[in-house]
């Protein structure tokens, strides 16, 4: 069955999500029309999902939804900000029929409910490209509350929430990556679906307002993003390695094969969140973590004034430097895809 | 020379266009943070333009920009609503190269200082489809004072800004259609142009506030669009086709050919308002064009209550009804291009 004409798509499937926002004016102006909220700042980012590039073309279409969505409330979380409202922007392919747009719609709505997020608008596009998705999300952080890049201050602790690498890991494995063949079946379940659908720290963001000296969300490999914060800082970082907390799918794979462990501390699609705050509020942000049921992992300090530099240390205190950081996959298990990730070496030395 | 790495084009060609806007936060953390403002209505749209699709791939870089940009501005004049600042979310191809991208930063730029707008974030992603811009437009209007489609009433004047069917006839222009083989070259030229870079109508959209009954852009043909206001505002609306305001190069094609009428009113691509006034109002009206640098036209009137009905009536008093209205080109000069538009018989017999 054929994908239903625009003007019908909009109609049967995304203007009965938008019934609920009056800023959506039922979707039949030609904006949106949203309320000021006065002692309040907006936030706002706009991220892409595309076929073959952040989710697989074959990746159930509700999984797809919620991705476009959860990479975005990330950086909400990221900003500490409440998620209110979106704009979707779809590129739609002809390989798409009506049954995958019904189960995008309630992947969707079934993450609007869960997220309190409205529909504000949209458009759709028909592409022979690879279809995706562009959301641009709005939210709100109580005036000068919101959490920024730039505030990490030398001796703060670096925290880091949930589990890391299991998004890069998870691509693997939802690609049937033979380097995962040893793996428990449902270990490798469960990190196809930590891949296909990440879980946005909103409620650990909103709790880390006037606690966090710095924070953002870790898409782009933690080596980088603590390097991006870093530098927003104005400051260096130590990492100590033995504190990164990995899943137990994940610690099986990194036991098994150093190599993996460069793809956790590398890879991109965690969307936890990376953050910095003072030793003297340590207990407050156990509690945070506690209060928005979200693992929080002290793994390393703001060791001095500095451009970014970030070390990631051994127990016996070894460096561990890769190239290059961020989404650095092993292709074919080989270890290294050739796009100037680190090289197979580097890892093995520090990951003992 | 092949296009750079996501953080350099961000670095060298983004963040400098970002710089004068503190909400953008240098383009260095998760989001965009926009204090409010209280008092007046935020008014946001997306809408995406796709190579191939909007525009074509060999359309200067610079009006690819201009395009993105202004295809987005006519919502808000549409909205009556005040531009402010942009998100850009950048599907690029590596068919593209620096050079291309420097260009398209330039007229970015170019129609940033024009319409006071600023750059508020965006991300960038490698596609091997087509490539393509999605902007997500923040615009601002006093509380209560946004122009809406819904507000028709019977008696009511419908208008028209500037001139009627440039964008849909500049598109056979711009693919050198045979069809247009007679035109003379300036008036070929200036309807390439008309189609490559439209004209949003912000300052009469503003001049509007608390004139228009109800107001919207005519991107999707006259036809179709004034059916979308009428049913919006529960009216049936009468246009005089020979109050129809024409380019000169447009009023040669028509008078030479029907079929070029039909495009005229049924063709997208327009971005002029269409809206509605009363009576009342008529002198304020004209005097808004004036102040703000726009014809506007009346074409007909609200006849009544009704669902949408729009009909179109030639001196005679014939009724014209296309069976489908937008985006009906004329291919290879045949009139007709199978996907649903008018037949030329039915524009033949309407317009002698």
């Amino acid at each position: 069955m054929a994908l239903r004409p625009e003007f019908e798509l909009i109609g049967s499937l995304f203007r009965p999500l938008a019934e609920g926002a009056p800023e959506a004016l039922s979707l039949a102006d030609d904006a949106a029309l949203i309320p000021a909220r006065c002692g309040q700042e907006q936030v706002v980012s706009v991220d892409t999902v595309l076929a073959g590039v952040h989710f697989l073309e074959t990746d159930p279409p509700g999984d797809v939804a919620r991705k476009a969505l959860r990479v975005n409330l990330s950086d909400m979380a990221a900003m500490g900000a409440d998620p209110a409202g979106f704009l979707l922007a779809a590129l739609l392919s002809d390989r798409l029929d009506d049954g995958w747009m019904e189960a995008f719609h309630a992947g969707l709505k079934a993450d609007m409910e869960t997220f309190g997020l409205s529909l504000y608008g949209g458009d759709t596009v028909s592409t022979p490209g690879p279809f995706g998705f562009s959301v641009t999300i709005l939210g709100y952080v109580p005036e000068g509350m919101a959490l920024r890049r730039s505030g990490a201050a030398p001796g703060d602790d670096v925290w880091l929430s949930g589990t890391l690498g299991d998004g890069a890991l998870g691509l693997l494995a939802c690609r049937d990556d033979p380097a995962l063949a040893g793996l428990a079946p449902e270990h490798h379940q469960w990190l196809s679906e930590r891949y296909r659908c990440p879980r946005p720290r909103v409620s650990l963001g909103r709790a880390l307002r006037g606690l966090a000296s710095a924070a953002m969300d870790v898409s782009d490999g933690l080596f980088n993003d603590a390097a991006h914060m870093a530098r927003a800082s104005g400051v260096c970082v130590e990492i100590d390695r033995s504190a990164l907390p990995l899943s137990p799918a994940a610690r099986i794979l990194c036991q098994s094969d150093a190599r993996f462990l460069e793809t956790a501390v590398t890879g991109g699609d965690d969307y936890e969140l990376l953050f910095c705050a003072p030793e003297t509020v340590r207990d407050r942000v156990l509690a945070a973590g506690q209060a928005s049921g979200t693992p929080v992992t002290r793994i390393g300090r703001v060791t001095g004034p500095g451009e970014g530099q970030v070390s990631l240390r051994d127990v016996g205190g070894a460096p561990f430097r890769p190239r290059r950081g961020g989404w650095v996959h092993l292709a074919g298990g080989s270890g290294d895809d050739g796009s100037g990730g680190c090289s197979p070496g580097d890892a093995v030395e520090n990951a003992g």
